[in-house]
């Protein structure tokens, strides 16, 4: 499908030139005109795409299903697969599932009807059972959605295991960890038995503390801090994701209690906000970007007819350490 | 049009019955698959969207054009339009521009091709003539892309107002002030014409510092921060866009300045993040909720025809008294 970029790059003139001599909105040249129509004639390209998808059958769009681009690592991520989508010509449709939770079937409807040419789903979905009978072009990031549904993911486990090294290292003895709903079907349960077992290992006391499923608002969070202070542990060790660990230090902070002295934290994600707190946070860096790149990269191959039966893929994380925990 | 959600309330079923009616993925009872089919043909309903859509010129799509997702003010914008949008009925397309600088283009294309019916655009535009000869249902965000582009802002004047008038109380008399790229044609300047103008009333000293347009990254946030320290001016106010703020503090705070003692600030936009750092950020909150559904009721009435030429909606902003100033 050829785009208004093709165009202009076969002409050798700029998207706006091409866009003017499209809309009839300004001056162009007659020389330059013809060597744009020449283009759109040699690429096939037609200005009414309805009808162009109609016959097709494709519409170049890709839906991308997160619970909520309010949130620093979903925002990273939609942000980052938008780039890649419009890299290899498609458009981004965005989808927030949080409020609406219908709005998920009305999407993978939309994929039945011709109307999107796949999705991208990162929501914690309440009806698997819908996604496994499609066979259409669906890749799951960070989820399990089905056996033949390909999922990108990070090497969690190795994740929980840098978390609860960095916390061991550091001496911790008494440790909080926030852990993501057992009901939602994700990799991302690895992190969570990895990092229990070695601190089971160690003999160092671990306090789980589940979180509930498809909530990523800065209130909930905000109720989930006052709960745990609420009980009056002296936890010497946190690890939860960036918003969690960054609230709880903030409180601790408020307290009196001194970070790393007291109180060693390492979160998880490493989105842009680990960087924005005082001192800055020690965290489990996903490779947001690569992900993304991954994700439309397989998609891209699903609309295109290729088969990625059960495809994994799983990408590396890294420790950056910050002002949280101490060089040991 | 009729959507899914449509036929499912006429039904009265679930909308997941209808998709399993339409997609033959589960079980359905005849007398629910009988009501629902009822339904269908009652509201016209047909699941050939494509078609449909050439029919009526309609999509159903609306393009959301910012910078960047990866922004707390653009991702709750975003997460917000997103579901006044979907309440009515509409699909968001999601474009960033600020790394693809001619997608604005493609996407004004878009709309003359009947690809999305309206645009919802908070960029940095670089092309405002274009905008200015489309007359098609375009919604402008605290930007001016032309006379007849209606225009959803917060009454910015008020906001600079007040966060002069909590400096000015709090006794500074070194201000820096981050202001935005004056090559952008937007509203915002308003409140840095104010603000300076009441420094400068009461014998302030102000330095002000232009951002570069169309710069919403750490990275540049970052090195304005060092720049800035660089010249190493004992600054006892401080007032920019949440990011900036929030930069500035933290790395007066590793310099051991005492906030608020030493140094006051207050932040604009009040997103989630000024909440995520300790002390608490002091703060003018632009209604972003509220910009979100004005700014969908406005391209609705546009998408079905309404003229609005010249529109301005003005919101109104509030101080949010964190703890990096005093309450005097």
């Amino acid at each position: 499908m050829a785009s208004i970029r093709d165009v202009a790059k076969l002409a050798n003139v700029g998207p706006a030139t091409v866009s003017r001599v499209l809309n009839e909105t300004g001056y162009v040249s007659a020389e330059t005109r013809k060597k744009i129509e020449k283009a759109m004639q040699e690429l096939n390209y037609t200005p009414n795409e309805l009808a162009r998808n109609l016959y097709h059958k494709k519409t170049g769009i890709i839906a991308i299903l997160v619970p909520t681009v309010a949130h620093p690592f979903f925002s990273e991520f939609v942000n980052d697969i938008e780039i890649e989508l419009h890299e290899k010509n498609y458009k981004a449709m965005l989808c927030n599932t949080s409020i609406a939770g219908n709005a998920e079937l009305e999407y993978l409807d939309m994929l039945n009807r011709h109307i999107v040419d796949g999705i991208i789903s990162g929501v914690h979905s309440n009806d698997i059972e819908i996604y496994q009978k499609m066979k259409k072009p669906i890749v799951a990031l960070d989820r399990y959605l089905g056996e033949d549904i390909p999922v990108v993911a990070v090497n969690h486990k190795r994740g929980g295991r840098m978390a609860a090294e960095e916390l061991l290292r550091n001496g911790c003895r008494k440790v909080l960890h926030f852990r993501g709903a057992l009901s939602v079907e994700s990799p991302y349960h690895e992190r969570h038995y990895e990092f229990d077992r070695m601190m089971r290992e160690h003999d160092v006391e671990v306090h789980s503390y589940e979180l509930e499923r498809n909530r990523f608002d800065s209130q909930y969070y905000e109720k989930v801090i006052a709960d745990v202070f609420s009980k009056k542990i002296p936890f010497d060790g946190v690890f939860g994701v960036d918003l969690l660990a960054i609230g709880y230090m903030n409180e601790a902070l408020r307290r009196g209690i001194r970070v790393p002295k007291d109180l060693k934290l390492v979160s998880y994600d490493g989105t842009y906000v680990t960087g924005m707190v005082e001192p800055k946070m020690t965290t489990v860096v996903q490779p947001i970007a690569e992900l993304a790149k991954e994700a439309v990269q397989l998609i891209d191959l699903l609309v295109n007819g290729k088969s990625l039966q059960g495809k994994r893929i799983e990408l590396d994380v890294t420790l950056q350490r910050g002002m949280t925990t101490l060089d040991c």
